[in-house]
C-alpha cells in the first residue's frame, strides 16, 4: 500500500501561505463602522482632527485665568465677575482678561484666553455677575486640552487589527464613517461519506450521524467566515467533482471532510488534484491527529481547497491550523487579546511521539493543565476541553508537574 | 449641591439583580443546533444513544477474534477465512467464529464475535478468500466500543453553557437537532445631550461627536445581545421620556448614556425614577470611573433600566459590570474560556483612590501590564488598552514590580 509523504505543518503553511500570495489576495470592501465589528481593518487609520479641537472642561464650574486665584481659600476668597456662559456644544466666542470668568458646564468648550477650571462646589454665586473662589486652582486644571486624547495627523488604528467595540467608538471620535476591511471569506463546506446522514429521519442502525458540518459551521462563524454552501454527499467522485467546481465560483475556500486518508474511498485527493492550478500541496502532515490532510490552491478561481481528515478533533485543529491561520496571515490580523497561552504545570506524564507534532487536548482544573484522552474521533472530548498543548516532533516526553504552554481552543 | 449618595459596585450589583429575580426573567427559545453557535442553553442536555452505537473500526483491515491472532509475527502468519465485508454505514450482520474474520473500513461496524482490528498493513490477501496475518493483536485493539465516546443518559452539555464549535458538534453526534436556549436580550441604546453629534455633514465646531452608540452597539454585538433601537436625542426630559415609554415595550434593557451626573441637565434619573416599578434602585456607584450611574427595573414591562455615564471609558466598563453580569448571573452562563484573567508585574506604582474601588486599564508589553493613563472620556485608551486590573475600595497603592490580576476587557 501507497504510504502518504508528509509534511511538516509548518511546510504545509508555508506551502499554501506561498501559492495563494501568489494569487489575487482577499479583496476589501468599504463597511459602516456599526458595522465594522470583529472585521479586520485593511489600512491604517490616520485622524484628520484633534480631539477634542477645543480646550474642555470636565467639570461643572468657572473657567478662569489661573493665576487670579492665587491664594484664595475657605476663608480669603477671590472675586470674580461672570461675564458670559458657555453652552454645551456651541462654540464659546468669548474672551476673558484678569478678574473674568465663564460658567462652563462638564465637556463644554472653555473661552479664549481661560487657563483653568474651578469646580462649581468651590464656587459661590453672590449675584448674577459676581461670583466667589474659594480654591486656588493651578493652571489647566479640570481641563482637557486640544488633541490630548488624540492629535491631528496621528495614525489611530493600524493595518490588520479586528475592530474592537472600543476601537467602533475611538473611530466615532475622529469622524470617521466607514472603513476599508477585509472581505469575510466565504466558505463551502462539503462532508462526505456514505455513512453520513444529517438528520435523524434518514438515521439507520450502523449510520453515522454528520458532525463535521455542524462543527466547521460553528468554527466557520466564531472566525467570522460567511457559509455560502453546505453538502452532504456520498463518496461519488462525480458528484464531489462537480460540487467542488461549480463551488469554487462564490468561494474563497472550499472545505471537504471525511475521505482524505488512504482507504478504498479516498477520492478527495484524486478531485482536488485535478482542480486545482497548483494540484495537491500537501497530502499529509506529520501531526497528530490530523495526518490525512490535502491543501491545494486554485489560481484561476482563487479558491483554496482543503481537505481535512474525517475524524471532528482532527478536522477542528486542522481547520485554525491552516484556514483561520492563512486569513490571518495574509491580513496581518492582530487581535487584541491578552495573549494566546496560559502557562500551567502538567497534571500527568505525557509520552512523546517522535517524528509528529502531537497537539493534546486539555482541561484545566485548580491551575493545572489535564491532558483528556480519547482517540481523535470522540467529540465529547472537544467540547470538554479548554485548550491543548503542542509537543514538537522532536522533544521528548513531558513529566508530571512540568510547565507546559495551553494554547486557547 | 445635592452629593450622590453613593452604592459599592457589589451592592448595586445585588440590588439589580434582586429585582431582576421578581420579575418574569429571561425568556427561553427553541433554536437549531446549526444556529446555536454562542447561545446560552437553557438546560442539560442529556444523551439519548450510546456514541458509538455499535463496535466502531479505526483503521482499514480485517476484523478478527483476538485470541486466534496469538503468536502471529513477519515470519508465522495466522490464515483466516474472509467471510464477508462490513460496509460503511451499513449493519453488519454476520457473526464469526474463530478461524474466520471479515474485512471493516475505518469507521464500519465489526461483525458479531469480532474482538479486534488486525491493520490492513499487517496482513496480506493471498486469494479472495483467504488473509494472512503477520501480527499478534490484542482484544480490543483499533476498535472503539459501544458508548465509549458517549453513554446512554449521559449529561453531555450543562445548562448554562455558551455553545462553542465543539459542543455544535456534540450535539449533532448524539441526534439532537434543536435545543432550547436563552433568548437575547433586546436592547435600547439612547445617547443624551444637546452637543452631540451622529454625523460629520451636522458637524460644528463645539459639538462633540457621539461616540458611545458604537461604542455599545459594538459591546452589543460581542455579548451576543440584539440592538432593537438606537437614538440619539437632546436634552428634552419629555422626549426622554417618551421614547424610554415606548422602548420599555419591545426592549430587555433600555441603556441611557450622558446625562446622568448631577449637572444642570440631568435628566435621565428623573425620568428613570418615573418610568420604573422600583424607583431608582441606584443612583452613583462608588467605582472610579464610572460614578454616575443609575439603575432601575421595570416590572411590568420586565425592563432593566440603566443610566450609564457619558464618559466612554465609564461607560464600556459599567455596560461590562452591570448588564453583561446580570445576564450571565441570571442564565447561569458559564464559558468554556481558560481564565479571566492573567497574573503578571505591574510596570510602574499605583497610588490608592480610598473609599472607591477603582479600575485601571493596561496594556501588555514583555509580560508586564503597563497602566494606561488618561481621564476617563479619552476613547483613545480604550482601544489601546488590552485589560484591566481592579483595585478595592481598602487597598493600598500597588508597587512597582507586585503581581496584578489583569482581566480581559
Amino acid at each position: 500500500m501507497e504510504l502518504l509523504k508528509v509534511d511538516s505543518l509548518e511546510v504545509a503553511k508555508e506551502k499554501l501561505y506561498n501559492e495563494y500570495k501568489k494569487g489575487l489576495g482577499i479583496e476589501i470592501e468599504e463597511v459602516l463602522v456599526s458595522d465594522s465589528f470583529n472585521r479586520v481593518i485593511a489600512n491604517n487609520v490616520i485622524s484628520k482632527v484633534n480631539v477634542p479641537d477645543f480646550n474642555r472642561s470636565t467639570v461643572d464650574g468657572y473657567a478662569v485665568l489661573a493665576k487670579d486665584t492665587n491664594g484664595s481659600s475657605d476663608t480669603i476668597p477671590t472675586f470674580l465677575k461672570v461675564v458670559a456662559e458657555s453652552k454645551m456644544g456651541e462654540e464659546c466666542k468669548t474672551k476673558i482678561v484678569s478678574g473674568e470668568c465663564v460658567y462652563v458646564p462638564t465637556g463644554g468648550m472653555l473661552p479664549i484666553g481661560a487657563n483653568a477650571m474651578v469646580m462649581l462646589e468651590h464656587t459661590e454665586n453672590l449675584t448674577n455677575e459676581k461670583i466667589a473662589i474659594y480654591e486656588a486652582t493651578p493652571e489647566w486644571k479640570n481641563v482637557v486640552h486640544i488633541g490630548d486624547d488624540i492629535k491631528e495627523e496621528e495614525t489611530v488604528i493600524k493595518k490588520g487589527k479586528k475592530i474592537s467595540a472600543g476601537d467602533m467608538g475611538l473611530l466615532s471620535s475622529i469622524g470617521v464613517e466607514s472603513i476599508n476591511v477585509y472581505k469575510k471569506w466565504r466558505i463551502t463546506i462539503i462532508s462526505t461519506g456514505d455513512e453520513l446522514v444529517s438528520n435523524e429521519k434518514d438515521y439507520k442502525f450502523g449510520k453515522i450521524r454528520d458532525v463535521n458540518s455542524n462543527l466547521l459551521l460553528g468554527l466557520c462563524i466564531e472566525n467570522n467566515f460567511e457559509i455560502v454552501n453546505k453538502f452532504l454527499i456520498k463518496d461519488d467522485e462525480n458528484d464531489l467533482r462537480e460540487i467542488i467546481n461549480d463551488c469554487k465560483k462564490n468561494s474563497d475556500v472550499v472545505v471537504i471532510s471525511g475521505g482524505s486518508s488512504k482507504g478504498k474511498k479516498d477520492l478527495s485527493a484524486k478531485v482536488i488534484y485535478e482542480l486545482s492550478s497548483t494540484g495537491v500541496l500537501t497530502h499529509g502532515i506529520a501531526i497528530k491527529p490530523g495526518k490525512p490532510t490535502i491543501t491545494a490552491y486554485d489560481k484561476k478561481t482563487n479558491t483554496v481547497l482543503i481537505g481535512l481528515p474525517g475524524h471532528p478533533i482532527a478536522a477542528f485543529l486542522l481547520f485554525k491550523l491552516l484556514i483561520v491561520d492563512l486569513y490571518e496571515k495574509i491580513t496581518c490580523e492582530k487581535n487584541k487579546s491578552l495573549q494566546k497561552y496560559l502557562e500551567l504545570c502538567i497534571s500527568e506524564n505525557l509520552p512523546a511521539s517522535p517524528g509528529r507534532t502531537t497537539f493534546q487536548l486539555v482541561s484545566i482544573e485548580n491551575d493545572k493543565a489535564i491532558p483528556i484522552y480519547g482517540r481523535s474521533g470522540l467529540i465529547h472530548t472537544l467540547s470538554m476541553a479548554m485548550g491543548y498543548i503542542i509537543m514538537e516532533e522532536n522533544q521528548e516526553g513531558i513529566n508530571k508537574g512540568e510547565r507546559v504552554k495551553v494554547y486557547y481552543l
